[in-house]
C-alpha cells in the first residue's frame, strides 16, 4: 500500500489510494440516490478513468472492429502486430471504452504492444451471451487482419475479466484458435454469489455489495441464463487446454476469491497460470496506474511475465 | 448541418447533431431530477467529451503549470515553443480538463501547436476571480518557462471563453503582456442574463436556459461581486489594444447575441476580430469534431485564421 506521510502537517499517517476514494464517493451516491437511474449510473462509472494518470506518449483512434466499436490505444514504437484485446469491467452493464482508455493504454505501453477497447452491447438491453459474441467477433476480424491469434492477448477487468476467459473459452467450443495469453484484473466470475469472500471482506471492500452484484446478474443474465453457464461463470469451465494466464486481485476486496478459485482451477487444468494478490488493494486497483506505487508494480509486473 | 440521408430505410431525411443529442439526454435528467445534486450535474457534464471522436495522433500529458493542473495535448510534430492555453466552459462550475481533452486536442491539431488544458478552480467553491486568477498564473508560468507571451493563444469555450477574454484583460490590466491571439467558441459572457436570443432561441437552443444561468451566476458571482464586473462580464470591458479575436457561435443558440455583442465591442475598438456563426448549430458545436462536418469546417476555418 502508498502510504504517504505528513506528520508535520497532520499529527498523522495517511494512506492515499485513489481507487479506494472514487469508490467511496460512488457507494455515497448510490446509498443516498435510491432511485439511481441506469443513466446516471453509467454516467459515474465513466468517472472510473480518474484515479488513471494519463499515460504518456499513447495516442488514440476510434474504430470498429469485427463490427464492435472501441478505442486503439497506440503506445509510441509499440508493437503492431501484437494486441491486447482489452474487455472492461462494469457489471456488463457499466463503464465503456472511454472509462477504461488510460488503464488499456498504461497496460499497452507497460507490454508494448497496441491494445483495442471494446465498447461491447451492455447488458440489460443486451443480455447475455451479447458481450461474448462481440468479444469473439473482435477477436476473428484480428485474426482475418492478418494478426496470428497466438499474437492476440485477452485483458479484462472485473466483468470485464470474465469475458477475456468466456471469449478464449467460447473460440475453444467453436474449433477456433484461442488467444496466446490472458490477463485479469480481479475478475468477477461466480454468478452465484456464493463466494465467502463476499462476507469476509465486506467491511473492506470500498464498492463491492452482495446487492449490487445481485442487480448486475438479474441484468446480464435475464431468466433464460443459467448463473452456472461455464461462458457466464467460467468457475463452472473446463480449463484444459486454456492459455497462458495472469490474475490479479486485491487482497481487501470482496471478489477476491474468484481470483483465486481461477487460479485454482486453472492449476488443476495444468494451465501456466501467475496469481497475484496486491496487499490492502481495492477491486481492479491497477486502475490507479501513474498515481499510485501498487499499480505501477503490478504493470511492472505483467510486463515480466508477457511473452513475446 | 450535417444532413444523413438514409431513404431507402425510413423514407425521411434525418438531421444529426450529436452536440444536439447530448444536450437533449442532459435536459432530460435535469428536467426529471428536480434534486440534481452538484455531484452528479458534474458527473453528467463530464460526458461533455462524447460527441467528440478521439483526434488521432495526439498524446497526452497530466502537469501542473503556474500551480494549476491540467492536461497538454500534444499532436504529433506540433510546434511545442507555441501553446493553447485551454480553459473549459460549464458555467464555471462544471466540465474539465477531462471532458475537453479531445475538443483541445482537435483544435490543437488543426492549428499545429500544443495545448494546455487547465483544470481551474470551480465555483461555488472558489468564486471569481479565482478562475482568472487560475488563468493568469499558468499563462505567466509559461511566459516564465521560455514562451514568448505573443506566442500563447488563449482559447475557450462558453464560461472558458469568457475566461479566455478576462485572462487577456486582466494581464493589460496588471500591465503584463498579453496573449498574441484570442480564440473563444459560443463565448458566455453577460452575466446579466440581458441578451435577445435568450428568447428569441429558447426553443432551439437544446441546452442552455435562463433559470441553468441563473443557477451559474449566482454560484460564480456570490454577493459580493457585480454583474458588471468586467473581469466577469467583458461585456462591460475596455478592448483598446485587444489581440487578435476569434469568435464562433451557432445561429440556434441562446447566447449567439454575446458573440454578435462582443464582435460589435471588439470593432468598435479597433481589434482585429473575426465573427463566425454556423448556421442551425447548437453551443460549442465543435464538441463535434471528427464526427460532423460544421465542426471540422469551423476547426479548417480557425486553422487558416491562426497567424504563426
Amino acid at each position: 500500500m502508498s502510504i504517504s506521510i505528513d506528520a508535520e502537517a497532520t499529527g498523522t499517517v495517511q494512506a492515499t489510494d485513489p481507487v479506494r476514494d472514487l469508490y467511496a464517493d460512488w457507494s455515497e451516491i448510490m446509498a443516498t440516490t435510491p432511485d439511481l437511474t441506469m443513466r446516471l449510473f453509467r454516467s459515474i462509472f465513466d468517472e472510473w478513468h480518474q484515479p488513471t494518470r494519463e499515460p504518456e506518449a499513447v495516442s488514440y483512434k476510434e474504430d470498429v472492429v469485427g463490427g464492435v466499436p472501441g478505442i486503439w490505444a497506440f503506445p509510441e514504437g509499440a508493437d503492431r502486430a501484437k494486441v491486447l484485446l482489452y474487455t472492461h469491467g462494469g457489471g456488463f452493464a457499466v463503464g465503456s471504452a472511454s472509462s477504461h482508455r488510460k488503464l488499456a493504454g498504461h497496460v499497452a505501453k507497460a507490454v508494448g504492444v497496441v491494445t483495442f477497447v471494446l465498447d461491447y452491447r451492455r447488458a440489460p438491453e443486451h443480455p447475455h451471451p451479447a458481450q461474448v459474441e462481440d468479444g469473439v467477433a473482435a477477436f476473428k476480424a484480428l485474426v482475418d487482419s492478418g494478426i496470428h491469434p497466438h499474437d492476440i492477448t485477452t485483458v479484462g477487468d472485473s466483468a470485464g475479466g470474465n469475458l477475456a476467459i468466456a471469449i478464449a473459452l467460447a473460440l475453444k467450443e467453436q474449433g477456433e484458435p484461442q488467444p496466446g495469453q490472458v490477463i485479469v484484473f480481479s475478475p468477477w466470475l461466480d454468478m452465484e454469489n456464493k463466494g465467502e469472500t463476499l462476507i469476509t471482506n465486506d467491511a473492506t471492500d470500498a464498492l463491492i455489495s452482495v446487492p449490487l452484484l445481485e442487480g448486475m446478474i438479474a441484468g446480464v443474465l435475464g431468466d433464460s441464463v443459467s448463473p452456472q453457464n461455464p461462458l457466464a461463470n467460467p468457475l463452472y469451465a473446463d480449463f484444459s487446454g486454456f492459455p497462458r494466464l495472469y490474475i490479479t486481485a486485491g487482497s481487501v476486496e470482496s471478489l477476491v476469491d474468484n481470483a483465486t478459485r481461477l487460479n485454482a482451477l486453472a492449476e488443476a487444468a495444468g494451465v501456466d497460470v501467475t496469481l497475484s494478490i496486491a496487499e490492502g488493494q481495492q477491486h481492479v486497483y491497477p486502475f490507479s496506474a501513474g498515481n499510485s506505487e501498487p499499480a505501477d508494480a503490478e504493470l511492472a509486473r505483467i510486463a515480466g511475465w508477457y511473452k513475446y
